[in-house]
């Protein structure tokens, strides 16, 4: 079994109003010093296999297809 | 200037009727092998400091006032 964390980002550039709002509340907490704020989405996915390579390729194609938009979006894979 | 990632995820035993979805999902789009998949949320923080460990624990204080639901949630903290 393969356990993998996929982590999906928006890209540089692409307006955040989520991580706007969480800024904005992390200051009115009286949090000094807080910069921008990013949200994204972790995705842990267990995978039954003993082929990383495989297991891998299967993470991207699901990433490309479904977890991410990669327009808007950028991901990162990491097994296990 | 420091950046951190705050990773919020669901307890062990909490249902995520969003991970089961993306699960059924990815099944049907073919993914064989596919088992128990997890949602959960991740935020970059940059923070106007250069101490490390003030940081650190102002990042701990947001995480259970604001980014974390600590009755369901875990939370990671992770600086670069």
């Amino acid at each position: 079994m393969i356990k993998a964390r996929v982590t999906v980002t928006l890209k540089n550039g692409v307006l955040d109003p989520q991580g706007k709002a969480i800024e904005g509340a992390l200051g009115a907490l009286g949090f000094d010093g807080v910069g921008h704020v990013r949200q994204g989405k972790v995705f842990d996915i267990e995978i039954d296999s003993a082929d990383k390579a495989k297991a891998e390729a299967d993470l991207k194609a699901m990433c490309e297809k479904l977890l991410a938009n990669t327009v808007i979006e950028n991901y990162t894979i990491a097994l296990n």
